[in-house]
């Protein structure tokens, strides 16, 4: 070869490769593979954001809802609130030692795994009260920043903060910059992960929608008012409740909603049913390699947390609600693995 | 006079009123008398958001609360959604004739004044209740919305919506332009304002923080899903509701509170109770003149609409709230006025 023609080929190659970096430095979702799940969020944004489209969207009604837990960030082996819950047993008794012989705390006082994971809805609903109120507003907070900072997923040996989906974090960011609203609207606690949410995907106390328990304003010996925790619950935010507690929390209707569970179902449905071009997406955990794979709609057992039916998958694809394959559409799970 | 002095005097006085007409446009407080109350949140705004200040504030952290009636605008001679309520049963009645002769309902459709006014609290909830439960949040929304547009205060004949304090619309942009996101945490009913406070107030429906009542999610014949309002009270936000209100909504304590009654004392005081630089204020109604001058702490009978006590006028003493006296603070009340 001559030369001059080894220089083009050098030049060549050096813009491609660079352009082919630039192409990705400038694609804000990155971590998505090209396919049937990033197209339609591409879509949405260009349809509802760009001046003049028919289906444009004005700034004030720009709002996004995400379920957290199989949606935002890894819920198993077990939703992390109720971990946290769990392992503020040993405290809760140090406070209240007639609990240590009553069940379900005897249970999980024993520390026997099996018979901790048995244990039935009403009697983790029991522990939540217990763990979760009778404190105040602060003091609350205080815990759970606290323990959220130093507990590890049994899995990867990391914070649980750190096991947020990359791809579902570059969505947030992308809808952010295009002028939407982005809202948790969990099953949760509203005021446990109102604890880490600004830190861990960048929305604040007041965009997060939770279960929520009422408050007791009183004051304290110095004459300081504070808040009480209650058990009394206000808002359950699972299924119905999630529309509800949107309606209550915001007061209109989203344009897109993201979930993974029959506890989005009724989210998906009502953003879906607004005017205009609406955007409902649920997240699939089928890949058992690198996450999990769970959940009847895919042959697997229904192991409970995050229950993904064949019906609700019939129903997303009867009502145009895009399916997230983990598997086919994510380029990377977790943000440690892109780094 | 020489012409060249001439024309030096008619250069100066132009300058002088030029930079005149520039202060006051470049004042965001213009319709703030200079004095004990406008000083305060010049100084509060500077401590809070001024680089390096000890009292700094964070961006995401600037949460400003606002009452809304007697505080935002007019609340005499009755709430407007009051007057909104009253004004429903005629269609409620014939939707619902058996009501005709049940009291409080039989009372407010014989047209008799003083009697409507002699309602009890009771009554009054009963009204409420039956005219602002029972359809849809969207059939709520666009029978408020048609009625805010069409009614006119008996006194000024304008639209509820234009009897708002100037000056307390200056202090909301002048708090936002400052990076503080302002709410509205009123006692009235949290969807009812939400229809007008985006147009009248520039707040939208996610930052009103009111009254709540539950919704129930089912679908229509067409298996559309709705909303509907029920008649099963969330949130009372008043007194000690306003700060449970604050917690269940935004998640934080503000760090500036505004209000005129007593409904508003634990929102002030829970505000004021926290760290830092904190900004307290609260809206004597003492011009009987331009407004109206109302409540016992001036030595007036107590209206019920509003009440500012005593007892609350000598905690705001204590406390270091502001007391504003529309007299002598305001220059102008309405915005009408300063056109």
């Amino acid at each position: 070869m001559k030369p001059a023609i080894v220089k083009s080929l050098v030049v060549a190659v050096t813009l491609t490769v660079l352009s082919l970096s630039l192409a990705r430095a400038d694609d804000p979702l990155a971590s998505w593979n090209e396919g049937p799940a990033k197209q339609p969020i591409l879509e949405f944004i260009k349809a509802t954001t760009s001046q003049g489209s028919p289906q444009f969207v004005p700034p004030e009604a720009r709002i996004a809802t995400f379920d957290q837990d199989g949606t935002l960030w890894v819920e198993h082996p077990m939703y992390t609130q109720i971990v946290y819950c769990l392992e503020r047993v040993p405290a809760l008794v140090k406070e209240k030692p007639e609990l240590a012989k009553i069940e379900p705390f005897k249970t999980v006082l024993s520390g026997n795994q099996k018979a901790i994971a048995r244990l039935s809805t009403n009697e983790l609903v029991q522990i939540l009260a217990a763990t979760m109120t009778g404190m105040s507003v602060d003091e609350f907070s205080e815990e759970a920043k606290k323990w959220i900072t130093e507990a590890k997923h049994p899995r990867w040996k990391r914070p649980y903060t750190e096991l947020t989906y990359q791809p579902m974090q570059e969505l947030l960011k992308y809808l952010r910059a295009n002028g939407y609203k982005t809202y948790i609207v969990t099953g949760g606690g509203q005021d446990f992960v109102r604890v880490y949410a600004e830190r861990t995907y960048g929305i604040p106390s007041e965009q997060v929608v939770g279960t929520a328990a009422g408050t007791k304003y009183g004051y304290d010996k110095g004459g300081r008012p504070f808040l009480t925790k209650e058990p009394k619950l206000l808002l359950n935010d699972n299924n119905a409740g999630k529309p509800e507690g949107i309606h209550l929390m915001i007061g209109r209707r989203p344009f897109a909603a993201f979930g993974n569970s029959t506890g989005d179902k009724q989210m998906l449905e009502y953003t879906k049913a607004g005017d205009g071009t609406r955007l409902a997406m649920i997240v699939l955990h089928d890949d058992a390699e690198r996450e999990y794979a769970y959940g009847p709609a895919q042959g697997l057992p229904d192991t409970k947390v995050g229950t993904f039916t064949q019906a609700l998958y019939d129903e997303a694809k009867k009502n145009g609600w895009t399916v997230i394959s983990m598997k086919n559409d994510w380029k990377v799970i977790f943000p440690f693995e892109s780094r």
